[in-house]
């Protein structure tokens, strides 16, 4: 491991960093608010990204592994330093980490009981961390800064570990550049639809950058519930459904290129929603399908696209729609898009290559292979895939006992776990749409911490930062 | 597919299957009870057996697929005529042949309420399914018949395919035979220790035969609870170890060779199983540490070998208890054993991969290696072992959902899933150890039927019947 090189590009992205800082300090601005708790974390920032920053390496081998460490480590320091203005105002240290990591993987679990009583500056730094974890803090600095630029690729893969990382353009600067350009077009779009729709230009924000980067923190303590309004919950289903999409795939439409008509991945993620929603519809009906359809549609978009907005307690549905909820909260959205979870292609793969694999057992001689799109399927694809499952599912086992240990009941503590991993926010039981996670355990709140963090870049980055043998030189 | 041989080969082995109803028969005769349960049953499978067997095949083409059909097809009508003295006391269809594939696959979940107003005659047939199943009735038939001995390999790759088949001698029809020797031998010596503890014979040759297969069947209601005995628990705890651990390793270390000392699913099986009787015994102590010793080890031991008997309704337990042992029974006991689930091998495998995984993303240049017992592991075992999981994985998740929708709660959908796929019998909630699965919708005994079946043969010999091309000659 090539360790001062690691540690000279955290300053340098650091320093980068400190200028996210300018958007909640013109809102503290504008509202007449405290400058304090920005002012702070741009101190304390600027202090730890310079010394980093001073290390000069001594070689410039940049490799995967190098691209690994400074990801995994660069969304642990930025999660801490983004904790700073929540400390500031009075919140404790590990609710304050908590409740950044949630921002930056776009999680949305929050540990404030009451959120209109938040300074609205506090409230635009929430959102801002959701918007710009979304997309990916490291893919914007690709896009913006040459400097790092240069060493794209490997960072890139350790941010966007996704099977379908398809440069759309030659040069990957141009790639970033052209993703951020969609997300912020369609969060300027969201914007003036929610303006129009009748919310107030802060509210409308704030949302925009929660619904397009699948993060779900709102404005109100009710969520989206707040506004009792089908049109915003509407505009809002439509841009949640756009956010869980790939974005490569909207930027060929938007050229004019409907190859999304023939994507597997975009034609599995929609009719699994259609599905999840006409169930959940006819299940909770009660005599009103329209009425349900309309509570069906939000929830099961909200929870599949990992946002986690609420527009109804879901916790009061019978036992099958909770366990059609938590399956949709597994599987996501697409690879490529902002929202977490296993990923619709992984689900579609895995399921081709486990009838592959039934058919290689029962007649081990004919030889066979894994098609996507008319292309065979290089076997190390599958093998990253399979892999992340195991992971996914082994990881989720281990922190639901844990955790259970704690004292909470199963629903809770296996809610608590999806939630987290798949970046979504809210579970059910005790950390339910109408609950927060405040009251939970320090112990657990770490986990869950481990929890977002790992499941937001996909696993391998995150986990490789914790065995030994990874910072060696050689294995 | 050679269909005209798999019909033949089913035949012959429904053929052989009817020496089994001698010994209800003989019960029968002993207590005085009604004959006509297994004389109708015994006609029946004659006739059918028959008329398959008179199908002659043109071509003597014998595949891994033959075998997987065989041996797939001959579980379920076996299963079928095992149900007929069922339905001859008054069982509906559907109950009875749940009853019967519950014997055959060990899983020991039951359709009686009531176990005791049962005649002898049938709770003998009961434990024997049991018992048969257990080490397989395709292996004995190796051991036994030289016609299917002949063409063993594939039959026995297609009922064990355990990834640990290791063959203790060079003909597999010795290795058969040596196994059930060395199976005949524990349940023997069950059978004297219970007998000198204070059971009656019935009864401990019943316990035994469902102790040493880890089926779970008992002749109470209150299963083991019933003797309320630290002893007999001590006695049955032992046995329910032994069977679930591989019996390749029983052999070596009864001719002396002590490599089941070294031997590393040994080595974690013991350790998973000290662990959760360790944290069982704390979390329910209730300040009395022997008795909650007790109890933890017994429904730890009885559940992780996917045995089933209770000893108490472990429905009481806190909700960490039950995340523990719902993990136990996903993970199951030592493969080559009599026990179901996931087994402790693949388990130690995956974790071992997922490492290995992740140190290859982050460092894809350099070569890296498997390794078990100091030997490379083959990619091949790796592919069979994620492919296992994820199969498992998604046949759990869609079964849950699936049932939940007849309106199971949530615990009883999940638990009973596990429950029938790992082979352990009772779950949580509705079907509880205190409970039975009487009172469930039709559909879902037929699910869990499915689950049973399909979890006792390892899921790819049962899965590759329902995929069209496995049908076809040419894929």
């Amino acid at each position: 491991m090539n360790y001062l090189l690691v540690i000279n590009f955290l300053g340098r992205i650091m320093l980068y960093f400190t200028a996210l800082f300018s958007l909640p300090l013109i809102t503290a601005f504008i509202f007449k608010e405290s400058f304090y708790p920005f002012l702070v974390a741009i101190a304390v920032n600027l202090i730890i990204s310079l010394i980093l920053y001073s290390v000069k390496p001594k070689s410039e081998v940049f490799r995967y592994k190098e691209g690994f460490a400074i990801v995994g480590l660069g969304w642990f320091l930025i999660s801490l330093i983004g904790a700073i203005p929540y400390c500031m105002i009075g919140t404790g240290f590990i609710d304050a980490i908590f409740e950044s990591m949630s921002g930056f993987t776009t999680t949305g679990a929050t540990i404030f009981d009451r959120i209109e009583v938040l300074p609205k500056s506090i409230l635009l730094w929430r959102s801002l961390t959701e918007w710009v974890g979304g997309m990916g803090i490291i893919v914007l600095f690709v896009a913006v800064f040459p400097s790092i630029a240069k060493k794209g690729y490997a960072l890139f893969q350790a941010e966007v570990p996704g099977i379908t990382v398809s440069k759309v353009t030659p040069r990957l600067k141009d790639t970033a550049l052209r993703l951020w350009e969609i997300y912020l077009l369609f969060t300027v779009l969201e914007v003036a639809l929610l303006y129009l729709a009748g919310l107030n230009l802060f509210d409308a924000i704030n949302h925009s950058f929660t619904t397009m980067s699948t993060g779900g923190f709102s404005t109100h303590t009710e969520s989206i519930a707040y506004y009792r309004s089908p049109l915003i919950e509407t505009i809002i289903t439509i841009f949640m459904i756009v956010a869980g999409v790939n974005f490569s795939l909207h930027y060929y439409w938007l050229k004019g290129d409907a190859r999304i008509l023939r994507d597997p991945e975009f034609k599995a993620y929609i009719s699994l929603l259609a599905i999840a929603i006409a169930c959940l519809t006819i299940l909770n009906s009660k005599g009103d399908l329209i009425e349900s359809f309309r509570y069906s549609a939000f929830n099961a978009v909200s929870l599949m696209t990992t946002t986690g907005y609420a527009s109804y307690d879901f916790d009061r549905w019978m036992d099958s729609s909770k366990l059609i909820i938590l399956t949709l909260m597994f599987i996501g959205g697409c690879s490529g898009s902002t929202a977490g979870g296993i990923k619709v292609i992984r689900i579609y793969l895995l399921e081709k290559y486990s009838i592959h694999q039934i058919l290689k057992e029962a007649d081990p001689r004919t030889a066979r292979v894994i098609k996507m799109n008319d292309r065979i399927l290089k076997k190390e694809i599958i093998d990253d895939i399979t892999a992340f499952f195991v992971l996914y599912v082994l990881i989720f086992a281990v922190s639901s006992v844990v955790i259970s240990l704690f004292g909470m009941d199963l629903l809770s503590a296996v809610s608590a776990v999806v939630a987290t991993m798949s970046n979504v926010g809210p579970g059910l039981g005790a950390v339910g749409a109408t609950e927060s996670y405040s009251a939970l355990h320090p112990v657990v709140k770490l986990i869950l911490f481990f929890n977002m963090w790992a499941g937001r870049l996909e696993l391998f980055t995150v986990l490789s930062l914790f065995i030994p043998s990874f910072w060696k030189e050689r294995w």
